[in-house]
């Protein structure tokens, strides 16, 4: 028997497919301080239970399956410590995020920011076209190659940077992070897409800014910690850098009275790109790629996908 | 010796193809009263000089390039009763309507209408995918098929209305208009595509809006006249229709205290949502179009594309 501790919701269809490898069901509300040193997989991660177990000294835990793509709210040095493999929930938002990735670009290209507001007929013709704003995307994982895919569909260009400026299918050209200059030459738009680690903290500073002439519009939908939102600040009040829109913040949430509110320019998403409709799609999303790795999990602790470099960080 | 009267600039590119055809040009500025009725050609029209040499009793015009798709500000019966040709731009602005729409269509699905003007922390995530949206376009001409190109290529949805319900390319599925209902039942957006003809005026009035428990969105990228706007504004007040876009209106400018003006459920372009950054482009888009048929008219005043139906108006 193994147990698995479900911090999301399972349908009872879930709890068939597992009752078939002997793995038994424990959720937050019901389980005993006597099951929670059992408990061997975490189903998502709540960090008050979730330490609660890491504090034991006899946990059995071995698989966190995070419900995010991003992992950087976990103890990745602790878990790698204890040879616990975190998996995460990589392309299962990838489709959402970039239709609202796709949804900034043309609110902001078709002049629909500044319509939002107007309450009085002042016709606005500084409109451009997708082809017309070429696309830099800082991360080419299966978020920033959706991104591409749909940007491709419109006709437009779209780069990448990655770390070693590999080719990824999708992007027009891709250039290795030491010298994503080359790609930013190219490129009208910049979508940050970079996932929170130690590397990444504040890459997008005050240097960066001070690159831009005008750019036209500056994305954020990787993490806060990777943007000096003080430097965004500078280069929006000193239009270096045109509009911005930012899913994701530091911190989150913001106080009411932060400048980013105060700034025209500026669309705030609140940390909900991943939106869809269907409730039970989201929890049967996550649940889809987690059980592709049970078999080979119950058979010899092995995982075929999502697996994360607790060193990298994703 | 034909002469050509430039509402809209000409380059000296399109004035050395036009020489090459003997036709000379002349601007609204520096036309002369006798040159006026000597004009064959109106390259775009401006209805103030363009009724002032339909007034002429020798006038020699014989073609009217429209700088639109839609020709209902043209006096039409007087053109049919004159043996008046009238090609219009139908197609040149396809694209970047088409990315309008998927602007509006991704504003209100992405739920960036509610971040738009929200100015403190409050998550919304009641958001939609472009597929759990399904689309019905009346109107399949080429705005119509460009609208639908786009809305699958993010795998989506999409119904066409048309005269007779002949299918057309990229369209999932296609209804004549005296069974548009069929469409509709399976559609939480509507498009108005539909030309300013008679047949078309106030179209969808309140019977048409009766049918909705809640549309998700509708659009008009059409003609103002086809919409009953307060047949609309009552939708939007009930909730049978939860978000509208328009692009045209009745009137044009709307009056500031317009009612339009003040529904937050509402986003009006103010007829901008042709736009694209090349004004060169704008220009040289129309006359690409218009010298096509420029060998054949000279030949033998025949033209090969773009004619409008003066008695249908489209």
């Amino acid at each position: 028997m193994t147990l698995l501790l479900a911090v999301k919701a399972l349908t009872q269809e879930n709890r068939d497919f597992l009752a078939q490898y002997d793995i038994d069901v424990v959720t937050p509300d019901t389980v005993t301080d006597d099951q929670l040193s059992e408990v061997v997989i975490s189903y998502a991660w709540d960090n008050t239970i979730g330490n609660k177990i890491l504090s034991l000294p006899n946990t059995k835990l071995k698989w966190i399956q995070a419900q995010s793509a991003g992992v950087d709210y976990l103890p990745l040095p602790l878990l790698a410590k204890r040879g616990i493999t975190v998996t995460n929930a990589s392309g299962l938002k990838a489709l959402p995020i970039a239709q609202t990735v796709l949804g900034y670009l043309l609110y902001f290209a078709r002049g629909l920011n500044v319509y939002a507001t107007r309450t009085h007929w002042e016709p606005f013709t500084d409109q451009y076209l997708i082809s017309e704003l070429p696309v830099l995307v800082f991360g080419t994982g299966r978020i920033g190659q959706q991104i591409a895919h749909h940007i491709k569909a419109f006709g437009g260009k779209v780069y990448g940077v990655n770390t070693s400026g590999r080719p990824v299918a999708g992007f027009d050209e891709t250039f290795p992070i030491t010298d994503y200059q080359a790609g930013l030459a190219k490129a009208q738009v910049v979508v940050d897409g970079l996932p929170g680690t130690k590397n990444t903290e504040n890459f997008f500073d005050d240097h960066f800014f001070a690159q831009f002439n005008q750019l036209f519009l500056f994305i954020n939908i990787g993490r806060g910690t990777t943007l000096n939102q003080s430097a965004l600040l500078e280069a929006i009040d000193d239009s270096r850098v045109k509009y911005a829109a930012l899913d994701v913040t530091t911190p989150e949430p913001l106080p009411h009275d932060h400048p980013l509110f105060e700034r025209p320019q500026i669309l705030l998403t609140q940390h909900t790109s991943w939106g869809e409709n269907i409730n039970a799609g989201r929890v049967g999303g996550l649940f889809r790629l987690f059980e592709k790795n049970v078999p080979s999990f119950m058979k010899d602790q092995t995982f075929i996908q999502n697996v994360v470099d607790l060193n990298k960080g994703y």
